[in-house]
């Protein structure tokens, strides 16, 4: 399956302004672009991309005085397989996770495990298995939280969603994260590209998307609060231990968004 | 100068638990111990060690059911020299900041740059060079909170000290450093052994100290907001974004902490 | 099945003299350790270790004036299987390998794939699968070179022991290595102890083993050009481009070699 | 000072060929880009990059069957200073190094320590600083080894160019790199553009050229044997152990190259 993505964003600022933008397509997505994946400002200031410490491609810019557009433009393939199933059996012990997966149970940011701690255990405590565990912070925190645009807030956190049952997706994946990691579950934020493949349309401005994984049995399983279904053709961006670590654009000083598009759809053609 | 540090630490548990400790020197250090760095666990349990995402020394260890023992007791060198001064002027441009120290400048679980930047802009806004502006930020900070141990709580952010006005040395550091990344000046946390080495003896048990670090053109300096001064005899251990990431021992599982003991202290003999 | 792993051994130096050493149980198996891994020197002089830039533990140390031994001893658990099989399936394009497996596809200072390409292709270059492709570089190999131990030569490449057709384990995995890369199929070079466990008891002293290891289908798999068979309890130390990465001990200055004995064998105990 | 640099590149395959590249400009130089650095192909398909395993900018693309041109050109600052002096001092002690230069002591492809041993240690191995032993070594290639384009050899290693005595910008660096490693001087091999700037124009096609640094005192230092002189306007692309590392282009299959120029000039205008 080929699938179009993009985006044309427009920022407005006061000053020249430095941004971080985390607006490139995974790096384990690489070998799957079909037309080169190039990002564009107009006007033509220089970017340069880093690795971060995710493995993510983050962009470096500086904003000049005036407005900037960032735009892009590629296709893509994908398997048109809907999220693949982690495997069943019991949860892996602590002791037994690699090195590299144990940031992923500390808090950070927007995941207090600390506060929401005894949450987690009385509702999830009982014998399971890592798959059933997951599936159950999933379909609580889906049903605990209602959705709605306007509930989006920058300094929400997980403590914030689960008292105040309203918020968007990344809201839903910092509560699940946040209950996975209380629960010794290493679990990731990821943001992407998320069309209406295999769903019906949405009738509303198509956004980026955040789902989580988790690691269970030796791998990284996509799971999303939000929708709670297996979704076919994801296009991820970025992974972090939360938003922080992957908002799409960081500016350090004032830059006022005026024009946000995202693009995701299947297609037939690469031109 | 030889410095003479090492700890016990006795852990009690009900059930085998997995942790992570960062109780080990920094490799920055590594070249200065003058004995070996020894671990030891009683029972004589296997230990491994691995390097975080930040550099550090990691040691991970599953503690068996009932008492552990932790200990380590080494000498190191150190120059003996007060933490060296930041050099003067103008603060570095964000477009100028390397990519490595980006990650400092970002929110972190207990640095809530949202939150604090209209304190910090409102502040510490005014025409300054770097070092003038972080010594501005310590200087605040150590006058605005009131240092006593009872005041430790594992889930006070900069935010929560800022408004509570109480706090350790880590709600001294998160303050300031979340200040410091507010004003786009990139800062970290440090952990380590700091003794009462040029200053008069302290009549309290001693423990490990927290302090931070700014990057100031080019390179990274040491502040102490908490004793607001520049010491001597600092031996860090860990740096991170903040306390999450640099706990000394974080248990997968309930561990209660029975016996805890550092030292520090100027020595003439390696013996 | 348990293995008790363990080394002494001594160097004599006319001045002190800076060494690197590789002989560490590689992280992958550090949760397998089921005693601690406590590398001890005589004297006991300070050493230290750092992770180097293939993911392998190595040590520094400073060898003074005279005399320093070097030993460890430890019991490792292993599942007591053979070498896993490669799958079989048609050989991946280089455009669809990873990133981080392109080094292993490139010249290094013992294997001069540029020397070798004419002698891969004219011999591997018929349609075959990845696995079979391997497997008939190694019985090539196998049978190419004479093993003993006097054949021994720290300066031997690839291309030498092709010509000489004489050499050690090492040599036996230099040239196979090289004729993988030729073939575009990545190749590391690797490390470790290999007792006689499943094999009859070999009338030698034991040292350590060199093997490789080849990526197939997504993954990494054990071959053993010396051997051609696969074997049980292999406990890798190290992996990196060829010898020269992965060198037991490396040091800056004459050390002479006074003794060495190296001990691998199942154990029933701990103790 | 603003320097142009820019190149355009042609191959022609007979079957599509992998192909890895190190044609951008290092990370280290990316704030100094006063234009975009964009690498174009034609036709326009699809390219990735990556960070290397030395922290460089790696391009990956699949060349179709036929022809490809891959070019690029952008306007970069430079300080218009001539290569930094080290400073003068003692050797620092292999001990003392850190362990990321570690890899730059030991021997590689084009650089085997190992048989220029005897050669270092009889021509440097005197009491000198470390700036003056590396001008000695630097002034010996320069006079040892005869420059001409024709003695290019791409297996031609430090050996065979001091036992040749005949070579290209890239044989004088790898004899320097090896004779300085022999002496426990960290050295590693740079690409990239320079122009003749502040010299007299050379009556030659353009290429990127090769150099060296070398570690002293903390801190890399820029040489040049080929040149042996402190130049104005080098633009790093890539570093590593020696050429086998930063090869402009690495084709896995035959890819031949129709043509190759390289532009480097001293510019006023960003047009």
């Amino acid at each position: 399956m080929l699938i179009r993505c993009g985006y044309d964003i427009r920022f407005e600022t006061q000053a020249r302004t430095a941004m971080v933008a985390l607006l490139s397509v995974h790096p384990s997505r690489h070998q799957d672009l079909r037309t080169p994946q190039r990002l564009l400002a107009s006007p033509d200031i220089p970017l340069y991309q880093f690795e971060d410490a995710f493995g993510n491609v983050a962009t470096r810019l500086t904003l000049p005085l005036g407005e900037v557009s960032l735009s892009c433009d590629f296709v893509i393939e994908d398997e048109g397989e809907p999220d693949e199933e982690a495997p069943d059996g019991p949860q892996s012990a602590v002791e037994d996770l690699p090195d590299h997966v144990i940031p992923f149970l500390l808090s950070s940011r927007y995941c207090e495990t600390d506060r929401l701690m005894t949450v987690a255990w009385s509702n999830f405590g009982q014998p399971m298995s890592a798959r059933e565990r997951v599936q159950a912070i999933v379909d609580f925190v889906h049903n605990h939280i209602e959705f709605g645009y306007h509930y989006a807030r920058s300094d929400k956190t997980a403590w914030n969603g689960y008292q105040e049952r309203q918020g968007v997706c990344r809201d839903f994946a910092h509560l699940a994260i946040t209950l996975c990691r209380c629960m010794n579950i290493p679990a990731r934020y990821c943001t992407g590209y998320l069309g209406d493949i295999g769903v019906p349309p949405v009738d509303a401005p198509m956004d980026f998307s955040a789902w989580f994984e988790v690691y269970i049995n030796g791998g990284w399983y996509v799971y999303d609060a939000r929708h709670n279904q297996r979704r076919i053709g994801r296009i991820l961006m970025a992974r972090g231990r939360d938003a922080t670590d992957v908002a799409l654009t960081t500016a350090f000083g004032p830059a006022i968004l005026q024009h946000f598009e995202v693009r995701t759809e299947e297609t037939s053609t690469m031109g």
